[in-house]
């Protein structure tokens, strides 16, 4: 017999599964290019040349046994090596390969930070509408997701509610900038004024409160944004990346944890989350593609698609009486559902053959999310569907 | 400040990483080619060249967007079609793709088979000797490991030790054959039996009791061995798949779970372990080496290196006077250390450069590990150092 949790989480994931079959089904009945799949984040853009050139390379001229061999757990040291030099350019940062774990994507580099500091009982803050899946993390660890609510009506971060629902159980508040499902990037003076609050709680509980940035989207930025790159701005800070996005790459599983040197003691986190990631049963990050990125550690895949889509959905929708805070990176958008029933707004959609995902399943009721990390076409050809839907409902 | 658990876990980490580290100086020291490291499983044979050419061949001829995407949570479909048709024709199964999950690894398909069934204080057993990351696995989901104990002086299946430490908590039995760390091989009427003792004991207490197979080693065999298909002989069994050994590609994580299409509530069973694969982090199996083992499913490494070296250390150091149980696969031995203190033993042969591991590191103190999956040289010219070790004793 399945285990009560997984029961439930079953449930759950079959949810989403029969979504998944459902755009097949749709996808059959109508022709996949009739029918308008918004509901993944899977990036629709090619890996660079440069990856299959470097992949090739690296399996041509490496010993087989050192390159698919074990190396330690935190990964390959060169790697590593570079990895750090890149950062330390881009950023302004003093990392070494030590402060470096590679990872099995950020997925992997989230469960080792939570794995490596949380007892059970302790709180880690989500601020809403969040990717859902951090729930599971956390609970995998028997942490306790605490939501903050939404800053309404731009989803900037709402240090009110955090200042009130920081306790003394509170070991983390995990941060996703470029945002899913916003498309959110938080100001530098947002994340200021988070490094005080937390800088302040720590004060006040005597003990750390972790800042862990998920940062799968921070290459996709549009306009004249930037990213904040918060270790610069808060000691005790995690950073888990994924070359998922920004080099298409999601099936591969490749990404890595930073452990912020000025973090109250480094050294001691670093050496536990090394030991984490092997017995989470990750073991290592995949060899293979540790030594691409090696090779590929300033390469970053063409976002143009992505901004395209951006442009023009935001622009038409906008248009046609939707409200949505405009995307400012990631390749989401998080416009109003028309009705305050974001599910039967949905299912209304559905009706013009376009897949979106309500905002509830962010913890953000009310919405709808759109990833448009999808063909020009798909994006093009799903304007009319998007208009009539409008018109349903009087805009 | 790291949790509770991770401190403990993490000074364990330390031990291991500082016997990495000794055999690093030793080899500074000695020059690599004078030391004999025979601590760790890393392949020393290379993966087969057919490796290599399905790898560029995928690069080169696949569309990036597909091959680096993100698949169903469990695996490519056409990957799972032909590793069961494999399989069927191995084993006279009767799976299909539904019965397969690819995963990050065998240490990826015990954890995914221990999320989807443990509840917090079932119980587990393990016979000793064995791979103490077992422990790790199953402390993660709050099971209690329950170690029955070895079965001397040849380490086979204790029946008798499991018939008493079978309890109503029960939920699963982990089983690793061929063995690390003794090179057994469980004979076909070691596994009737047990067979027929967990059907007795799910009849006694009403509930499923599970057979995890542990599997890294299934192709390294010697002489006329076979290995036992587990799932032809108990229903509720899940097998956990490494090609780390049989393909030499420890480093990229790749393997598989199969859920017997016999186990009582299979298809709800193979549903949520869909999911725990995908919440524990490790979303799919790398997918590039996916499509690989979909390319090479037959295929297994030259393991003429094992049987040469199991061959010359077996018929040497039996005729220095260590004794043991003939290896019948994987590629350890576990000879009696020759005195009753293993860690004292183990530091003794340091001082002639051979590193092994105390038993008591695998629940089976008294005895050594010897992982003999190193060069030839390694081998021949340890012999004068295992000599010397066995005349200060006195052999």
């Amino acid at each position: 017999m399945i285990s009560e949790k997984m029961q439930l989480l079953a449930k759950n994931g079959s949810a989403i599964r029969a979504m998944f079959e459902e755009s097949k089904l749709m996808a059959a009945k109508y022709g996949k290019e009739n029918v308008y799949d918004f509901s993944l984040g899977n990036p629709n853009t090619p890996a660079p040349e440069s990856i299959r050139k470097a992949a090739i390379e690296i399996l041509e001229q490496t010993d087989p046994v050192a390159l698919h061999g074990y190396m330690s757990n935190v990964g390959y040291e060169d790697v590593r090596d570079r990895l750090a030099e890149s950062l330390n350019r881009r950023f302004g940062m003093d990392l070494t390969r030590e402060n470096l774990i590679m990872t099995v994507g950020a997925a992997g580099s989230l469960n080792v930070a939570l794995k490596t500091i949380l007892n059970p009982g302790e709180e880690v803050l989500l601020q809403a509408p969040y990717f859902g899946e951090y729930n599971n993390y956390i609970s995998s660890f028997d942490g306790v997701p605490v939501v903050t609510p939404a800053k309404l009506p731009d989803f900037g971060l709402n240090l009110e509610a955090m200042e009130r629902l920081i306790t003394e159980k509170t070991k983390a508040v995990i941060i996703n900038s470029p945002n899913n499902p916003t498309g959110v990037i938080y100001s530098e003076t947002e994340i200021r004024a988070l490094a005080d609050l937390l800088r302040r709680k720590e004060a006040a509980f005597g003990h750390a409160i972790y800042l862990i940035s998920d940062e799968p989207y921070r290459e996709i930025v549009f306009g004249d944004h930037t990213v904040p790159y918060l270790p610069r701005y808060y000691e005790n800070t995690f950073v888990g990346y994924s070359y998922s996005k920004s080099l298409s790459l999601p099936g591969e599983r490749i990404g890595y944890l930073v452990v912020n040197p000025a973090m109250e003691d480094a050294a001691a986190v670093i050496g536990a989350a090394g030991v984490a990631n092997r017995i989470l049963g990750f073991v290592n990050a995949p060899s293979l593609f540790q030594k691409v990125i090696g090779h590929c550690v300033d390469e970053v895949g063409d976002m143009s698609l992505y901004i395209r889509n951006k442009e023009v959905l935001y622009k038409e929708l906008t248009a046609m009486g939707y409200e949505m805070r405009e995307p400012e990176g990631a390749f989401y958008m998080f416009p109003k559902a028309l009705e305050a029933d974001d599910k039967a707004f949905c299912a209304a959609a559905k009706r013009h053959r376009i897949l979106i995902v309500p905002g509830s399943t962010f913890a953000g009721p009310g919405y709808f999310r759109l990833a448009f990390c999808v063909s020009e076409a798909t994006v093009d050809h799903s304007l009319e569907g998007f208009a009539k839907l409008a018109k349903e409902y009087g805009k």
